[in-house]
């Protein structure tokens, strides 16, 4: 059983910030994120494009605003499950809650901060009626480490971003690339498709379209595809792996069952004290929560963080008070042992 | 008569971030500032000290804040007016108000955004029956330009780091520079303390401690101040200009007799909403406003400024209906003709 002061639902921008404001009052976290790479959206979904509303960032690329939160809140050591979905929360009698995966990881905390963005984020599947006997089984939706497809024949199928950009990667892995899809036009930045283009050029990636993966065949494990080309006969393709990348969509999922209040895909909290939910003790911050006048801008939920941490504190430790230091005067201390502060000022004679 | 959408009282990181939110709107905004720069604060009284809590910043100079800001809104062509406290203000038959500084200029608009911070930072002053006389004549709290001291002969009284930076400073400027501290003791940047000591050595620096400057001597003008030293007679030193830089400290100031209901010295708004005061049209963000569980965190009106703006748009527009987009999907096009947007994807065939 992992055990931690805040348990944090969601390991994107929101999530992150709140380990540093946690930090501050000297409270631990731990996060669950159902990708394998904390971030959230802008690590798994646009992590090259710029972001221009972070406040003193002119610019900054999503994937760079994860590396520099991950960078502020490094010293506070937070602890991450990746890679699974948070699932079911059951209500202590001691007031805290224990969190549990899909995986069967459990967790426990007396508080919980909801930061799921726009919810879990699932892969699109394609419609195949024996898709769910290959799952993780030559079947894969996210790519969590090339190195499983070294010297594999890969078939990948998509025309956008991720389909051009693990073709590319790939070639230096596999055996064998192939890329399928329904129309002969991709749909991504410039560089990829032109690397696409010259890498087919080489024979390096084995590209058919308009084309679609129909049927998937193989006995316990994947052995091979059946594709159907237009305006052609099918044919059967061999292969270790299958990976159709049509993107991901933001599903609740299972936290929509857990007693909250929600509206419109999102979870009320009162938004006129401490981002808390109907339910004592849980909260939800960022994109994942509403109220009047909501805006889904990371900018809120760095604000939403910082006062559900001070709500999350007197929870925590209902007899202590806690006196606010600025960080300019008061200095960072990072559990790691690690002290960040202003040059101090001395007082020295001058004669 | 200064015009625009949104007029700010404050220019300090809240009120600045404020003119990127409203300019996403297409909202105009102009600045009122005591200071005679942008930053409030973090430029005027610790610009080189770090903050360790701005989201994505594990460190940024509170100067440097100031300046990622000025860039971050510059496309929007805010206008500023600086160096004078906005003093009055007057609603108008049209709802829109007229705000009136202590330097008879007017501005106009249909909302009011007060990001005040702690007040306008008023100069501690030295106890001397005649200091008034000589004010702007001789006797300067704040050095808004140094070239007025140019070959002037120049008494500088604190033991701060203003002083000591100043007194340094000025050395390249004027013809004799004079510190006065009533302790021998100096308190600031180690390499301050010891700057000043070389200088002093270098005969650059004439130092007089522990000493009080205890009076103003001069017909319109300033031509010398009166000099106490410990144990000594006092002395008549002549000088051109006389800066006493004992710090600053923030007034809520005329603000405080606008009619706005006040709590311990702060504005209290409606933070369920959009932080607007009892006065409709007129908000409070940042460390100026007050309300249940409020952090004066600059992160916190980074986020208020953005509901606020929202609100302001819907005051302006009664009739319009904002779509919010995001930065990343829609880019950012500034006043000035910029357009900052992420590169396109392309739709592009391979054969």
């Amino acid at each position: 059983m992992i055990q931690t002061d805040i348990l944090i639902i969601g390991a994107g921008p929101t999530g992150l910030f709140t380990v540093f404001e946690a930090g501050l009052l000297k409270l631990r976290c731990h996060l669950i994120d159902a990708l394998p790479q904390p971030g959230g959206q802008c690590s798994e979904i646009y992590p090259k494009k710029p972001i221009y509303d972070i406040p003193a960032y002119p610019e900054i690329l999503a994937g760079d605003l994860t590396h520099k939160l991950m960078e502020q809140i490094k010293q506070f050591e937070p602890g991450f499950t990746l890679g699974e979905r948070a699932d079911t929360i059951e209500k202590q009698e001691d007031g805290s809650f224990i969190v549990t995966t899909n995986k069967g990881t459990k967790h426990q905390a007396p508080v919980v901060a909801i930061a799921g963005g726009l919810g879990s984020f699932e892969p699109r599947k394609p419609l195949l009626s024996n898709l769910a006997d290959f799952e993780d089984n030559g079947v894969e939706y996210i790519i969590r480490d090339p190195e499983i497809y070294r010297d594999k024949k890969v078939v990948i199928a998509g025309g956008g971003d991720s389909a051009l950009d693990w073709s590319i990667f790939l070639t230096d892995v596999a055996s064998e690339v192939t890329l399928v899809h329904r129309r002969n036009e991709f749909r991504g930045a410039l560089d990829s498709v032109e690397k696409v283009q010259e890498l087919k050029n080489l024979g390096k990636i084995n590209l058919i379209t308009p084309a679609e993966v129909k049927g998937l065949i193989g006995k316990e494990k994947l052995t091979g595809v059946a594709i159907e080309k237009k305006g052609e006969d099918g044919f059967i393709l061999d292969t270790d792996h299958f990976i159709p990348l049509f993107g991901l969509s933001p599903k609740l999922g299972p936290i929509g069952n857990w007693g909250l209040e929600i509206e419109k895909n999102a979870i009320k909290v009162n938004n006129s004290l401490d981002y808390q939910t109907n339910i004592p003790g849980i909260y939800a911050i960022g994109d994942v929560n509403t109220y009047p006048g909501k805006l889904k801008l990371i900018l809120c939920g760095f604000h939403e963080a910082t006062l559900m941490c001070q709500s999350a504190y007197k929870r925590i430790h209902p007899d202590k008070k806690y006196v606010m230091k600025y960080t300019t005067v008061g200095g960072v201390e990072g559990f790691d042992g690690t002290k960040k502060e202003a040059p101090k000022a001395v007082v020295k004679a001058i004669n």
